[in-house]
């Protein structure tokens, strides 16, 4: 299974009064997770989306655990969890300064649509897509 | 049982390259109908923090069902699901201009903690405020 | 000189480990009001879209004489300040909870473009939003 | 004059429906490269914050001379353009994807004070950081 690792440095914009990073940065940090993973396989995101396809959010879960501080270097671990010709849900670890549980985890699950957002089928759509998500899929 | 209703508008910077409200922005909009909730119960949460009382995100969930678009009128309805005396669990739903139907619904899990994020016992610690909040899980 | 008013709440999202309003906020703030002051003079940002006109920023100045903090309520007074038929600059003051002087000024000059973010002039493509705009200069 | 450099990837969350980056991500950036700068003196930011030293914005400006996108890689120049016992100014340029010329440029005016906001005189208060930047500020 292909999973990517994204580094970021915790911004002070990113923290809130009780001296932590507020927990609506997460998803943003699951966001860019999500595009490091897929550029890495070799396709950007953004040359998804010229293909015509969206791939909007239907559900997102974070589990808090720890937490981050400013200047904390962050680390997301980001793979995919399961993959349907309409659905794809994504998973991610979030660790600080290099230790050994992660802070936060999480999941979001998304639709694949056309550019009005009307529900599309992947594999019948663009397979060549499909086929590089399912192989990252994959035991090496 | 008491819910509160939050008044928003979209704000341009709250849209992303989809022409649609970037999903980050759900948890804040739950945050800004959690914050009314409590003020309308009587007790600001600036105040519980004044106690030396913070509230901090153990969970987050948040269910896409629509989507909004720049100066949607959105309508954040918040309650209690479920309360304990270390932890408490809000529901909320979004509507945008007065449709029937939420376009989001989400629940955030929090853990009662001193200053220091340190779990404590809420009814121990301050009863009046575990009375307020078990006061509006009631029905009317 | 038409002045429009947006009402706002701090949302403990916007800030900070310093325990104030991060700085990055005000700029959203000034546009929640620009959103209103066009709005009041019967039309939508949204609307000035459809008709395939932007509105990008090219200069940004604020100014920070004050704090604002969670739960305070911050008022955004939004006027014109210049226009011409390729820029217009609007003009800021941010006020919390009824205080006589303003914690923020600011002001915001753009652009006047075409969706492609090329140049266009207002008074030749659109001068029903040029003489709209031109008569909230006017003194009543 | 030491000038620090700082790279970026857009992220989804910093675009909006013009298809740009919202431009109240700049100043976000231009604090990332703020707390680079810092850093690469030799003193965090949160080292300074630690010894009682806050340092608020009291002004900022931003001019737009371009636009990036969701994926370009950005790269934010920052360097010190004046520095006085109580206050600090720092000069930001943003380049996206190796261009010559920036898409952005800007500045920060701070106030050096005490955790609560009070004026302070930093060559007082803690020479050593007063040294180190004005170090900065000199030619090789």
């Amino acid at each position: 299974m292909f999973v990517s690792e994204t580094q970021l440095i915790v911004r002070y914009a990113e923290t809130d009064q009780m001296g932590i990073v507020h927990h609506s940065n997460y998803p943003i940090w699951f966001e860019a997770g999500r595009t490091d993973f897929i550029r890495e396989l070799g396709m950007p995101y953004s040359a998804i989306e010229e293909e015509g396809i969206l791939l909007p959010l239907i559900r997102l879960e974070c589990h808090y655990k720890g937490f981050a501080k400013y200047e904390d270097e962050i680390k997301v671990k980001t793979s995919i969890k399961k993959l349907t010709y309409t659905r794809i849900i994504f998973y991610y670890e979030i660790y600080k300064n290099n230790e050994e549980k992660p802070i936060t985890t999480g999941e979001t699950e998304h639709a694949w649509t056309t550019r009005n957002l009307k529900p599309l089928n992947l594999k019948k759509h663009s397979s060549h897509i499909y086929d590089l998500l399912s192989g990252a899929l994959q035991d090496n």
